[in-house]
């Protein structure tokens, strides 16, 4: 069995997987890419991360996630730009393109939400050189408005762009995450406009009701509503070539055996990706 | 007790009370204005109820609700057509100046986000006439996104305005619901965009977790995220004059007494909302 070579498989599809044992299902279902995350890099070490990762042969999509820096200036502020900079330079030794920002709810007990998306802003400008040095791009993912309060305060594509966009698409991009952002009566507008800045294309798909969990709503493409049509094709016409990845939270995908998760993403994006991509 | 002279209850936070009850409720509460829903209307009848009404002495703000217009032409759509016509009449004989519109979410087994709102949008068109002679204004309501699918296809105040624009504000307008538009990054400038076309304000609270059901995810003005200041400001340098209705979907107020929950939404309101009312 060999995937479409754009496929990436998103390391969270297969959560409870470990980087060795991810590695090897994403090579054994044929899959030429994987986007990494960094509690499992952490785990075995970066130095043993990065000989496994080449030791795979794997390409390395993005990695996840730098952000959660949406509080005012203070310690835990400064803690969290440093550990960015080492986001950055992790996703540096694994190859990666792109680290993926997730950029951090309401802090507690504050209601000011333009604030908070003044400081994601501000946090990106604090990072931009150091990404621009390590020669990967910070790619701003903006988050279904279900996560506003909690976990992203950047809430649409055309949001995340209008940070993106006042920076060179080298150092400061987006991701364009079809469940965070299909249901935007300005999307297509935004994934046009987002040209050269698209940094990473992740396709999962929405199904109602959600789960009591909401993080864990998301679901193989084909298995709820979205259209990827006319998605696929602006990001393709906006010039993007690199890899898509699958990035599934869902208990049941989660539960599945590792490999069988794998099999069935390849398949998954066989039908209802692939043939999008021309 | 008198509560602030723009609070309306909205008859969905004491959703178990009849309309009998819930206008005692809403007058013992010292409230002067009550927003109906349709059933409770329908159980007693129309005329029975425009007495129940006008022996009250209360305002009606709105009726809840229409829409649920978004399938494709054949019978079924015709029924919903009928059915906001009669919608339309209800609330002109109750006197509300406004019958709330809940667009409807995908029609099942279809993707078509896109021709499920332009469907909405023809509906009004088809309505707004109606609407007009009756001497009502149809309110569109925007949902938050995460109803995208299942129960609204409009998801932002400023697509709400892209259909209500294209009428007179006499019969088409928009309803600011704070729940589901705070999130919103442009939702200042929509507001200020909407300007006569506002035809209901109403104010509830967003927290997390969202209950399982994330319908029932509402909570009474202070007891959640939202910063009321801005949002309401706004609304009034619009031009908005009309009441200002607090509707909440939440199993434990709905299972509170409804004379408790009546009193609490007027120290809400005094509370959170009325010192923005200058």
């Amino acid at each position: 069995m060999t995937a479409h070579p754009r496929l990436s498989l998103n390391q969270a599809t297969i959560k409870y997987a470990g980087l060795a044992e991810a590695l090897r299902v994403t090579s054994a279902a044929g899959i030429a890419a994987i986007g990494l995350w960094r509690e499992p890099v952490a785990e075995v070490g970066l130095a043993r991360a990065v000989e496994l990762v080449t030791d795979s042969g794997l390409r390395v999509s993005s990695l996840c996630r730098g952000g959660f820096f949406s509080m005012p200036e203070g310690p835990s502020r400064r803690a969290a730009i440093d550990d960015n900079r080492h986001a950055i330079d992790e996703t540096a030794a694994l190859g990666a393109p792109a680290l993926v920002l997730v950029a951090g709810g309401l802090p507690k007990d504050s209601k000011d939400l333009a604030g908070a998306r003044e400081r994601v802003r501000d946090a990106i400008g604090e990072l931009a050189d150091h990404a621009g040095s390590a020669g990967i791009s910070l790619a701003i993912e903006a988050l279904h408005p279900m996560y506003v309060s909690d976990r992203a305060v950047v809430s649409t594509l055309g949001q995340a762009l209008d940070i993106a966009t006042q920076f060179d698409p080298s150092r400061v991009g987006v991701v364009v995450d079809t469940f965070h952002v299909f249901w935007d009566p300005g999307l297509l507008a935004s994934i046009a406009r987002a040209g050269d800045h698209i940094a990473s294309y992740q396709v999962c798909d929405w199904a109602t009701p959600l789960a009591a969990d909401v993080l864990l709503s998301r679901h193989q493409p084909g298995d709820g509503i979205i259209d990827f049509a006319p998605l696929t094709s602006a990001v393709l016409a906006a010039g993007y070539r690199g890899d898509i990845e699958v990035e599934i939270f869902n208990q049941k995908v989660w539960d599945a055996p590792v490999d069988e998760t794998a099999a069935r993403t390849v398949e998954a994006f066989e039908s209802v990706i692939a043939p999008l991509l021309g």
